[in-house]
């Protein structure tokens, strides 16, 4: 077994076209594991794998231009879901990634921290924007900066924000005309429920549909922010950016609290399962959510290599490479699968 | 019967939500037209009414994140399908409304000549990236200009321009630093093969996946330039901004040239068919594309009012008011609705 870099498995798992290194893509783990058993089970994103029940789309979600008052219904529902005083308090795009992308563009060259080690898109789409930013270890004061980043629960470790302390730090920000960004991609199934309550005018915080409800590939996400922001993000993007599929799948699932409050429970025991089931494997956990759990290991590399050889991908850190972060395997099948090789350590 | 403003249409029609206005929104219809009988005839947009025949989507293909390999599949057949030199010379979007807003961000500022009257989005994008925009009645000389916008064939009047002419331009833009943009959304059916061709590096080209294939709702457009410009556009929009249902659509119509040629055919009846009935109603065509006819009216507002009392919704221009453009009827019993109100002037 000959070791391989970390820039490699990253060039490879990136397939030359992505900026920033994901998870999610089987292709990437099939050229770095071509021996592998066949189906791959991807534990690599922290996507639910027990989708919401859709029912079928209509002819019509995919053949017209969705409507102004399907939008406008859309809104309402995830005002309510998130916790929004209206529909103007919020923004639709196709995914929480675009809206990463996009208010940094709203915003003049501003001095942006992010609290990391955290997902890098934010980073990287406030430099491209010509930004500076610096990573910070906790929330920081905003006496020197405009923007302030946090994930918040966040990724990959699971860290919770106090609500007050984010409170705080919007107020302060707002009061000079900065901003909070609290990215609550993983905030809808956790317990906790004072994770993603209102922050105050002075915070946008990011929604994504996908990951709760298992419907990753529709691309649907929310910006949560006062309605000034809130118009102007939808403006940089546009008219129709969000998908006919997409907004009938929210406006379905959306106002489904008792799913969410189902899933949220049924998740939580899955995810006590799946740290037990690392622990026996040798993992310290770390951290994580309701969708996935965080763990360090002695060797991380020969882990991730084992669970590769096996046909199982899971989510690796180049920079930290004795950790790995495991999503929730979808059925029996998977479950077993992966135990048996965290057993066979 | 009152009269109502331009603006007052407008503004219904826009539902308030719009900065311009658009068709295809038929609950803007229902509030013009209260008394209407159901259902409607939504003839305000381009789309064909006879969309292709997709196969249900996979459930992988809405849990998922779109893969990186499904995603490069999709951009060799669009580079096939739209006459582009290869995969990189392609950048896939959620719609072309979305490239319509991104390209003028990606420019320093520049003076722009939009050829018009045309789709009011570009003007619009271009003005509100903060550009010098003005709009000019013919292909003009790239003189004083960093940029010019072509619609090609043009919306609404259908004015297709000559390749030669266009390659030109974008020669000489491009030596300067200059762009050129061509919005194809129309080009796809139109039975002149000179429309939508290479045009040199100085060009973008935009395609419309929803209109030609009547699968708006599904969102999925592209852009057609040099490598460095597409991989902008693409950086610009992050990784997943298409959905897996748009990928799965493009995989399986793209490649499908018997079924484009087979309904440029078909609509190429239709579209004639069109004309002999807006002119037994007494309208004038201006022309148009495959998709729809444009016409004047000697009372362009009466013969709006009299369609939208009937339940037929076309597409009007506040700022030309004898102006009406027609989508292409979806089947018989819509051909014979339209025809009796045309044939009851």
């Amino acid at each position: 077994m000959s070791a391989f870099s970390a820039n490699e498995a990253e060039a490879l798992a990136e397939g030359g076209t992505l900026p920033v290194f994901h998870g999610g893509d089987l292709d990437a783990a099939r050229r770095q594991f071509p021996n592998a058993p066949e189906p791959w089970l991807d534990l690599s994103t922290g996507i639910n794998p027990v989708p919401y029940p859709l029912p079928p789309f209509e002819a019509s979600t995919l053949q017209r231009l969705p409507s102004a008052a399907d939008l406008l219904t859309l809104k309402l529902a995830a005002a309510k879901a998130y916790g929004a005083p209206d529909s103007n308090h919020v923004a639709t795009a196709p995914g929480s990634q675009i809206l990463i992308e996009t208010i940094p563009r709203l915003r003049p060259a501003s001095r942006v921290a992010v609290v990391g080690p955290t997902y890098a898109e934010h980073a990287m789409a406030w430099r491209r924007s010509g930004h500076a930013v610096e990573t910070v270890s906790e929330l920081p004061s905003a006496d020197r900066l405009d923007v302030v980043v946090a994930v918040n629960p966040n990724n990959p470790d699971g860290r919770i924000h106090a609500p007050d302390a984010l409170r705080q730090l919007s107020r302060t920000l707002s009061s000079k005309g900065g901003l909070l960004v609290a990215d609550e991609a993983f905030a809808d199934l956790e317990a906790d429920g004072s994770v993603g309550t209102d922050l105050g005018a002075g915070a946008v915080r990011l929604r994504s549909f996908g990951k709760s409800y298992g419907l990753a590939g529709l691309r649907l996400g929310f910006a949560l922010a006062e309605p000034i922001l809130a118009q102007r993000i939808e403006t940089a993007l546009g008219p129709w950016a969000v998908s006919g599929p997409a907004i009938a799948a929210g406006l379905v699932a959306l106002p489904d609290a008792a799913w969410r409050q189902e899933t949220a429970t049924a998740r939580a025991k899955d995810a006590a399962r799946l740290d037990r089931m690392i622990v026996r494997g040798g993992g310290q956990i770390v951290g994580g959510t309701v969708l996935f759990r965080t763990a360090t290991f002695r060797d991380g590399l020969s882990m991730f290599r084992l669970l590769g050889e096996a046909g199982i991908y899971v989510r690796r850190f180049p920079e930290a490479p004795s950790q790995l972060r495991f999503g929730l395997p979808p059925d029996k099948g998977a479950w077993c699968r992966l135990s048996r090789v965290l057993k066979s350590v």
